[in-house]
């Protein structure tokens, strides 16, 4: 009998499968999708397009491109009769409980629509599972809110962008073309990072070959956790009292002696800039307005306190620090803020579940008994 | 730099956890719950005690089990404004589609009773979250078949124990003693078999801090996938086919002759008989009747054959085989074989929820790139 190996906790840098999808860089601080830098698809290319090419692995033609914006608009019309299940579940919860309307009415959606087990389907129709529950996403993320304040749920307009239709589906207004760019940059932005305990939620449901709904259900369930690390408007809260305090350095200051951690900065894998944030950053810049320049003094201040509290250990403004103020100027309210979070990072569960599918491995790990021994004999008679 | 950790494919073998909950030791065809045979508590306790001692560690006091017997019963009357939801849900999927209904109604309770995150929660808290979503599984999974045949769902009754409550709420009859103590044998029998791909599931989102209902809508997800290999209907159908070829042996030859896997036979982990087997073996032998003599009868045959193809690694009757039998004498639809399953592997899950919640640690592993290298320069200038 062999020793049996053990994971270091929490699986920390455990490397348990290859992938192409992409990879995160902590020590250069870059990341790429595919073989592209994330950060540059998302300066230059459209969120459809990058939703492609997770899909499918290289950059859509103009008549791929066509033809998928058309297959995600026709995706993205939530199945009439789950109609009562999404008024039902917007009434279930708060405003803070988006994640589990979504998880309840994706199920729902999944039984309506047929979704497949994934080692029942091939390529084709996994794909196909794949793209409608990424568009239904937005869809039903936008409908729990507006039926929540009380107004009619909206369809997607097929002559909008994916992030475009975002926007107005949570507001009913048609966006301005700047405040579509802003978004979308932060949408493509973080689609993928790594094999986050979402992510690796999604593909341990998928190595058991059940369907796309399904791994997706459980990724949700995992990003709703609070040390899973997706809150932009944690961020923004302290951005608020920090106005409310008056000194931001000052205020930082008390935060390190009360050993707080400051939302918004240090990440768990760069060692250097989040390059998501110097990118948002630049987009908040291009919106400016009051909110924008709080923020940047604020993150001057607070990174200079963290800098001399942790000589050896600088910490930078995290992604979440300025995805909360380019949402806020885009006028997305701060309870949509982790439901468009939602949005971009459906697209890489599912990209991660197709990879998963085509391993036809099932992930069984074991698990070491430290418990009080059973008292009697081992052996059950045959 | 380190050299990176590679884990085994799949996580096989790999040790990823500490538990108190079980053990399973394949090479001795013995498992246990706590310190206790888990064959010896099914055939000497009630399910009510061995869920207790699931949550709790101990077996109860018979004062102890008066108030979990009474908690349980008020746990299990699913909220009223989750009735549109069940309804809705249960006419859309199949008779095939109880497990997604399940997810369906379970994350819509989560919303309707305000469950929280676990990192937000006591042990007290999250124990009775942990019994709800237990106690609710046996009522939605009944409510869904019974309106799915055009009947009204049933109440669980506080005169009958939880095995005898499930078998009425999905029949509408009150079963007998003996089909009671049958059922209720297979029900603590599979509680819980080590870190399955369905468990872990319900440990990683745990790991997130995210709510008991998230840890488990995830864990039915991967408790739906082909490869998990909870289907007692599956050996039952090949017993049918069995019986309508005639000779046992002589399919089972045939079977290996064209490399098909016989369904009911062999298992990951255990190198003897699979000791549920066994159990359900003699449960079957009391109940007795025309299947279980031709299922005792093509168990023998196809042992045979199988000693004799595969000498050096003879393959036994698992769960599934006796379970699919004992649940037929019991009257129980094939249709409902998975959901019975679904009502005891439940249990397991929340006992595995609460104890990952106690480790606050988040499970988040690392992934190997292996796709094109991006062309850019790695920097991103800050």
């Amino acid at each position: 009998m062999t020793e049996p190996l053990i994971a270091p906790p929490g699986l920390h840098d455990l490397i348990v499968a290859d992938t192409e999808i992409g990879d995160v860089r902590g020590a250069e601080g870059f990341y790429h999708y595919r073989q592209y830098s994330a950060i540059e698809l998302a300066r230059t290319r459209s969120f459809e397009e990058v939703w492609f090419l997770f899909l499918y692995g290289h950059l859509p033609s103009a008549a791929e491109l066509d033809d998928f914006v058309e297959v995600v608009h026709r995706m993205s019309v939530l199945p009439p009769e789950v109609g009562g299940i999404l008024t039902a579940a917007a009434l279930l919860g708060g405003e803070r409980d988006s994640l589990s309307g979504l998880r309840t009415v994706l199920s729902a959606a999944g039984s309506a629509t047929g979704v497949r087990p994934l080692w029942d389907s091939d390529d084709q129709q996994r794909r196909t599972d794949a793209i409608r529950v990424a568009a239904l996403t937005p869809t039903i993320l936008g409908a729990l809110a507006r039926i929540r304040a009380g107004e009619e749920p909206l369809q997607p307009r097929r002559d909008l962008s994916a992030a475009a239709n975002w926007l107005y589906l949570i507001s009913g207004q048609e966006p301005t073309p700047q405040h579509v760019r802003a978004i979308e940059h932060y949408l493509i932005a973080t689609i993928d990072h790594g094999f986050n305990a979402s992510t690796f939620t999604a593909r341990v449901i998928a190595s058991t070959g059940a369907d796309v709904v399904a791994a997706v259900c459980g990724a949700i369930g995992s990003f709703s956790g609070p040390l899973h690390g997706g809150a932009p408007d944690r961020a923004l809260d302290a951005l608020d009292e920090i106005a409310a305090f008056g000194d931001p350095a000052e205020w930082a200051r008390r935060q390190v002696d009360e050993h707080q951690r400051i939302m918004g900065f240090g990440h768990a894998v760069y060692r250097t800039a989040d390059p998501r944030a110097t990118m948002l950053r630049d987009i908040a810049a291009e919106l400016g307005g009051p909110l924008v320049e709080q923020a940047v003094a604020a993150e001057a201040a607070i990174t200079e306190v963290l800098a001399q509290a942790h000589p050896d250990q600088p910490r930078y403004a995290n992604v979440e620090f300025y995805a909360g103020v380019v949402m806020e100027c885009c006028g997305v309210p701060r309870s949509m803020f982790t439901p468009t979070f939602a949005v971009s990072r459906v697209v890489g569960w599912c990209a991660n579940i197709l990879e998963q599918a085509r391993s036809r491995k099932i992930i069984r790990p074991a698990a070491r008994y430290v418990g009080p021994l059973p008292a009697e004999p081992a052996a059950v008679p045959d």
